[in-house]
């Protein structure tokens, strides 16, 4: 389903999509027939074609291997990028990266596709000129599953360039599994911004009577022309009464459902606002307001990281292999933060060597406490640090990225521990 | 915090608790002082002496050594079992397990220790001897951070005894970090019961105002007198008004909060009931009743099992090793129960191999549906098996618990697709 970006480049180029003729050149041999959908377990440099004969085969397309020819299923025009007819309207950029809210149904054959085009991105929802002039690329086409730390890095790399270009913010449209993992990794590298980013997706395809997709992108759009905040956010369905949407802080947002399209929860924090289908902003917390700051944006990250899930059998020589392997690990520990203290002697081993061990609870609500108990007061000599009331995803793409800006022990000890983007609650919800 | 199971006995035999005046004898030398409590990185056969000194010791108890004597601090009797005066009330067995709910406060020095008398432990909640008669012993005193594998195999067969003695139900008080992995390993390896067996534990220690010891104990003694429901359930507290108890089914349970007293949700199931505080129970699922049958205990266990969460970025060297070292992984994956489309390999891998993989959802609500989406298809095809609705460490468990039952592949995948302890449910809640 995902594509290499060269070969998605070449494809936007041409303006070739599933369904069109096309002619291929690779490796000194013609190829001709229908481009098809890309298959999960193909290499993303492989286009798939059906061969006049009815025959699939799949053509790895190296550095000199071309489409030399697109004869288009339709007429519809595609190009890399789209613009709404310029109203004057506030600037909006959209940059597409996948999942099913970009995503539309072949009815022949029942399979969901990607829209690998701007315009196929935007032509579901036309009522968005009325609110913004946009500007739409799609960056990539990929499920969220598929999302590696370097897609955060180009997804927050090209955001950055067009809050600096001066929009009035950016939509990123993205698929939900895991959304509040590219937020958070979002919201840490760009730091102070001056206007709003919106992650939004759908639960629920748009070509579905209850799809989400339509509401989720009119209200991020609303909520970038109507609020006065400027920080990075998930916008998705409210609840299931179908009138509003909710906006969550970009680190404290976790998938709690599979499949509901009120799936996304804020966790140990409120939401930040509300916007009703009628477009009235309800605003929930405090939060940034717009500025004229240029955006630095900070996207090092350190990949030898790992997040653990403490359970009772879990293997001891497992633990102590990704603890001495990794430069940091945060645990999902159970209740307040802990582990058997039969493996205390591995964290301190590990913390003594240089890793970073970071504690968080798996029960995802309330906040680490290693001051309560006697195992958490050992921890806490055995050098590791609370992760307060961080989500253990957040705590585990906070720790990449401290680690990615710097190396000083005491330095990473501070950021982890200090509250960044709203990532720590201090208000302690006890009763 | 914990003792060997010998010293344990040793200690209890004796009736000597923290702050008694001993004399131990262990290889070849004699010491004398006051017992203090046991230290989480201490060993769990070393005894620490204050000694006369003013020094503490920490000593190890060998096969050899011995306590030989005891001055008592208090004049307060202490037996290994204790019986609440025969009443000709309905007999309930209490088993021990440790946990905040096991625990008093020292005063003196603040710190929180376990009771590791049944008689301490029963000392807390008079009135239930207004309920029931009472036959409670202490199994072992342990945070249930330190809970193994060994520990629930041991609890399931002291069950089983009381439980084919004839008692009314067995009340097991336990610490609740990892309550629900007992819960399910005590529901799978029982089967059968005639009577109900009730976890429960505390959020607050019995010295602190807000303590719900008091109100899980007793509820847990009119659940077992007054229902006639027979099935392993976890009961703890039931929302921050106070009011009420909740019936959790074993397998549907989670620890969802780290430090409210209503910490506890059943996902994606019913409550089982629900008992007020004034006595009355609410029945709100169905439920297996009580019989006449005799408990035949399966306790054998797998231990070569792993549950991962899949988070981008994850090293897919850790992955792949994970999958091929061990007999069974759960994955807690993404939505509906995906993973990286690039680790696909890996699992056909292991799959072909002998290892058995099943896959949950992280978003812990909802169920894991592999036939929406490419990724689910490609992974069905791969041979992983779909844990449904499964709670990811309900899912360990129970992986765990089959593959120490049988050997034959077709027999796991049927068993763990199986609803064998309503671990499985089959309404599926879309909307």
């Amino acid at each position: 389903m995902s594509y290499s970006s060269n070969l998605l480049e070449m494809l936007q180029r041409l303006g070739a999509a599933e369904g069109d003729h096309i002619e291929v050149r690779s490796e000194g041999r013609d190829y001709a027939g229908i481009l098809m959908p890309h298959h999960q377990f193909s290499h993303p440099d492989v286009l798939i074609i059906k061969l006049d004969s009815g025959y699939n085969i799949g053509i790895r397309m190296g550095p000199s291997s071309e489409i030399t020819a697109v004869q288009k299923a339709d007429v519809r025009e595609r190009g890399p990028r789209a613009s709404s007819e310029n109203k004057g309207l506030p600037l909006v950029a959209v940059l597409g990266t996948g999942g099913t809210i970009a995503s539309y149904v072949d009815y022949r054959t029942g399979a969901v596709h990607p829209a690998l085009y701007a315009d196929s991105l935007m032509a579901a929802v036309p009522e968005i000129a009325d609110i913004c002039d946009v500007q739409a690329d799609v960056l990539f086409s990929k499920f969220s599953e598929d999302m590696t730390v370097e897609d955060w890095q180009n997804i927050a790399g090209e955001v950055a360039d067009r809050l600096n270009s001066g929009v009035e913010g950016v939509i990123v449209p993205h698929g939900t599994d895991t959304m509040g993992y590219t937020s958070a990794a979002i919201s840490f590298m760009l730091g102070d911004i001056p206007r709003p980013v919106v992650i939004t997706g759908a639960q629920r395809s748009s070509d579905r009577p209850s799809s989400d997709a339509y509401t989720n992108l009119i209200s991020a759009a609303r909520f970038i022309v109507n609020s006065d905040a400027a920080e990075v956010v998930v916008l998705m369905h409210d609840s299931s009464s179908d009138t509003s949407a909710a906006v969550h802080r970009a680190t404290k947002v976790r998938k709690m459902h599979a499949s509901r399209r009120d799936a996304f929860h804020s966790i140990n924090a409120p939401l930040v606002a509300r916007v009703d289908f009628e477009g009235e902003i309800e605003h929930l917390s405090p939060c940034r307001k717009r500025s004229d700051v240029k955006v630095v944006p900070r996207l090092e990250m350190e990949k030898n990281v790992s997040l653990l899930q403490y359970y009772p059998g879990m293997s001891h020589s497992m633990f102590e292999k990704v603890l001495s392997e990794n430069r940091g690990v945060v645990i999902a520990g159970t209740g307040l933060g802990h582990t058997s203290s039969e493996l205390f002697g591995a964290i301190r081993r590990a913390v003594a060597s240089g890793t970073f061990v970071v504690m968080t609870s798996q029960c995802l609500y309330g906040g680490v406490n290693l001051n309560v108990y006697a195992t958490g007061r050992d921890l806490l000599s055995a050098g590791v640090i609370s992760g307060e009331d961080m989500l253990p995803e957040t705590a585990y793409v906070k720790l990449m990225w401290v680690l990615g800006q710097t190396d000083d022990d005491e330095e990473v000890r501070r950021l982890m521990t200090s509250n960044l983007r709203g990532e720590i609650t201090t208000r302690r919800e006890m009763q």
